[in-house]
């Protein structure tokens, strides 16, 4: 393709809202525009990217035996109904009306579509497993959609759902998916990991979230330093620290005056007392209405997830000011389990039970008490594994240590059971003749998502750094030539056909623009090579050849060299993507 | 792929509700499945398709210069505002609130979108022209879909757009879609004819429909059987007799009762006179709400496309029954041109002015004049040719005739001038310095529609005759051992691969059924060969290879030779079809 040609309008300036590389890059590289918010136009330079990445996708599912098919977009909302998600899913469930007045949902996943279509035409065990997937535009009607294509309300997903006769089958199916998404990322290019991810209101049993690593992300994630594991900060399990013995008592419960120090930064200092001394005191209140008092280290946060499973509840939430108030008859910011009058349950954390000493909320006003003794000065209901995990933190699965990562969600495997197939009644006949509800797993992909994953990872001050496998064009010529013309450009075209015809995916920016403004779009753009053609390389018979992510100066290559080295070194990258 | 594995499950019996052999054929070959009124779920078969069709015409559009991008499903109010559209639009267009309770509508047709793209981003005649294109979803809440993937509400369409800085650039630009929309059809292995089309209420002066011929199409068409001229009915320009002489008067008019007669079948029983003798007298009202009367002669009907252009306005439609009465001054049934006391222009086509000794409505109920001779028992305001061609008509273009055929419209290429960019505002700067409004042309291919549309051209009473290009797989391979086993399983699992590894895309049909359940589903899933394995065969030493629309016997072929005889017809095949 003629860069001249191409409708790649880059700008100089990204609109103010963009507050991350990816989306300031997107635009100023004439890749996105925006129509509303969390709805864009997608150029030709970032359709080519999708593409690829689709078609990446589709290789290696089809290569693990998934079938490709389309679902509507459009869904009527008896299929809603007959899942029980059409009352249960929130605002992001953007619901409407057509003509006749019928109703129906913009297509925000595909749960109930496809498991519709297996209950309809799949007969028997002999007909499984299936594994069906689309490439489609979903629609989400995000409340706050931002940061360009990282959380947009319509984007284009990868969404697959497997259907299996038992749950060893379907396991198997999660397995074949989970290796296929390691292939898939990896040949993206992306330094990803997979890690454990919370299972959620869905209630399956086996979740794995596949994070980009970048310092832009917005998920926290913990790896061990020395095995496999990684996990969600909300998700991951600490070690347990066995047989830590808290020692004997120190000091006794005292009542201090705290006048307006509310939050444990501001006793702390008030005390000059550690925060690691301090018994955090939460009141949670779960669906059901019910109330519990949580208790973790004063430099901890609360794992939700592990709270969650601990209370055998789907959700649970921190109690409002008010609502704190009444429940366990304290004022905000200084409840403590000593002397509590709240009437719930109260749940230790196991580090909260090693703290001698400490200092929690005293339950009225202004006050704490120090000297705490947990077990002695109060004894929770119970004691279990509440904390999130952190920096440092011991892995539960080794003797390792975690590390955190900032992390970007490109994908998720789930293993879903029989939550769908038993509602809408997606049965098989088995062999032994009785009807048995299939057992699911649904694995997504983000496409365009993976586009501003790749940026967030990949950039620097002057644009993109594409990976070969996704870059909108493998390679850039530039002709240098006064107006883009001149022998600049005749050469630039020569090493352009040559190389498309030895099989390059090729750019020629045979613009009729200064070589600044050339150079500047190419980084901006992200091309992983760039060949230049000055008058003064003409002159000494090389063209200049530039890895994108390299900052040593171009090298000069003799021009009757210069196809051969490029095809190798697309070569060369191409095959250090392949898994 | 194996079909033990593939999701393409057949039916015996079609939905009652599927009227046309498309409809009928895609749900019992297992291509696809309704979910609503004209919302389906495509199978991988129905799939694979439409993505080869999908290749097909973006290999061309990509030839011919156009741009590949994808632009939103969703789109704001205000665009459409900008364009005048949102009021005009009636209730095909989908509206719909997100959670703020901004509005939105689902995308039909994308001018509003893509005007915008270039009255953002293209400044300059430098950058024109520009042509933008699009494979996706769109949707369109018909009143009445039917037919299956016909006349569908959700359905993918290719849509491109181009710009153009003056009149010239444009028709070049549609000479070059025309010309790429011919290969597309002829790759698809279509019979097929562009016809000339109503540039209807958009107001352009160029537009062709490209149009696959089939006896359930509902488009009539009619082409000249001498020169390249083809057209819709309602478009199609008729031969003007010239110099016709009408010959001297007969009879003289005479009022007749003709108690509830009323339409000129039941006159023309009636009074034993030929429909060619009758002045067929309509009254139309234009949008402006100015009444004419049409006269054209019993036996014709009325080019409305004509009309309208002879009355210079954009709609002119019949008047109700009561309008007729009151603009007309005459009771419904009964008007006529003789005393006629309509304050309204006449209009006659020129054949009603060639008839002698006529009849007319009398403008009183229950009456009809004979003996009218146009000219000289009544004047029209004016006369020119108003009336619908059909079969037999003359050629205006040439000497020829027209016959009649019916169509499926699957393409549309459109001269739009500077409609849209005008009202939004997509101007360039000139040469000349000035700003000028981009000339536009619109295109689209119903990529979903094609499916239809080459059943409804080749299928017989057993199921569907893909062209080669078009198929979901080019070749089936059925091992017809016992329970799908044996050596007739492993001969067809050698062959199988012999052909994929030459390139040809192939299925094999490997489930444990009957040999005759086998042929019924190759032959109603429509294959355009088939590769059938069986013991007799084996034991001869020969496989039997069947052309899906050749009636005579399988040809009997030794196995040695079977995968080079089928790749020389699959190769045949394929090169027939490049343009």
């Amino acid at each position: 393709m003629r860069l001249s040609r191409l409708l790649a309008p880059t700008l100089k300036e990204a609109p103010r809202e963009a507050e991350i590389p990816s989306h300031r890059l997107l635009v100023r590289g004439g890749f996105i525009r925006k129509v509303a918010a969390g709805i864009y136009d997608y150029l030709p330079l970032a359709l080519r990217s999708i593409r690829k990445i689709e078609n990446i996708v589709r290789e290696e599912l089809d290569a693990a035996g998934a079938q490709e098919i389309l679902m509507p977009i459009v869904q009527p909302k008896e299929y809603w109904e007959d899942s029980g998600r059409w009352g249960k899913y929130g605002p992001e469930l953007l619901r409407l009306k057509d003509r006749k007045g019928s109703e129906f949902c913009l297509g925000p996943t595909h749960e109930e579509m496809v498991t519709d279509i297996v209950r309809r035409d799949i007969r028997s065990y002999r007909e499984l497993p299936v594994n069906l997937y689309q490439i489609q535009v979903k629609f989400r009607d995000e409340i706050r959609p931002r940061a360009g294509l990282m959380r947009g309300r319509e984007f284009i997903m990868k969404d697959a759902y497997s259907f299996d006769v038992d749950a060893d089958g379907a396991t198997a199916s999660y397995q074949s998916m989970y290796d296929a998404y390691c292939r898939i990322f990896q040949r993206c290019g992306l330094d990803f990991r997979p890690v454990e991810a919370d299972t959620g209101a869905i209630g399956g049993s086996l979740s794995h979230e596949f994070q980009v690593l970048a310092d832009t992300g917005e998920d926290s994630i913990v790896a061990c330093d020395t095995c496999d594991y990684a996990a969600n900060v909300e998700q991951a399990e600490v070690r347990a620290e066995a047989g830590q013995d808290p020692g004997p008592p120190v000091g006794e419960v005292t009542l201090v005056s705290t006048p307006n120090q509310k939050t444990i930064a501001e006793v702390s200092e008030f005390l000059e007392l550690p925060a690691t001394s301090f018994i955090k005191s939460l009141v949670y209140v779960t669906e059901a209405g019910e109330a519990a008092l949580v208790l973790v280290r004063g430099d901890r946060g609360v794992n939700e997830v592990k709270l969650r499973r601990a209370l055998g509840t789907t959700d649970a939430h921190l109690a409002g000011d008010e609502d704190v108030g009444k429940l366990a008859k304290a004022p905000v910011g200084f409840v403590g389990p000593v002397h509590f009058r709240g009437e719930m349950q109260v749940l230790a954390d196991p580090e909260v039970m090693a703290i001698r000493g400490g200092v929690t909320g005293a339950n009225k006003k202004h006050a704490h008490f120090t000297g705490v003794n947990p077990g002695l000065d109060f004894e929770p209901t119970r004691v279990v594994d509440l904390r999130a995990a952190g920096e440092g933190d011991g892995c539960a699965r080794c003797t390792g240590v975690f590390r955190t990562f900032r992390g970007i969600e490109v994908g998720h495997v789930f293993f879903l059971g029989t939550l769908y197939s038993e509602a809408m009644g997606a049965t098989f006949l088995g062999e032994d003749g009785k009807e048995h509800p299939a057992v699911m797993g649904c694995y997504g992909i983000g496409i365009t998502r993976i586009l501003a994953a790749a940026i967030e990872q990949r950039h620097d001050e002057a644009g993109i750094q594409w990976p070969m496998s996704i870059a909108p064009y493998e390679v850039t010529v530039l002709g240098l030539g006064k107006k883009g013309g001149g022998d600049e450009a005749v050469e630039a075209e020569r090493i352009y056909e040559a190389l498309r015809e030895r099989g390059v995916d090729c750019l020629l920016d045979d613009r009729p623009a200064r070589p600044g403004f050339k150079f500047k779009d190419a980084e901006l753009m992200g091309f992983p090579l760039r060949v230049a053609i000055g008058g003064r390389g003409l002159a000494e018979g090389v063209a200049e050849v530039k890895v994108r992510t390299e900052a040593e100066a171009p090298d000069k290559i003799p021009l009757d060299q210069v196809v051969d080295h490029v095809v190798g070194l697309v070569e060369a990258a191409r095959a250090a993507l392949r898994p």
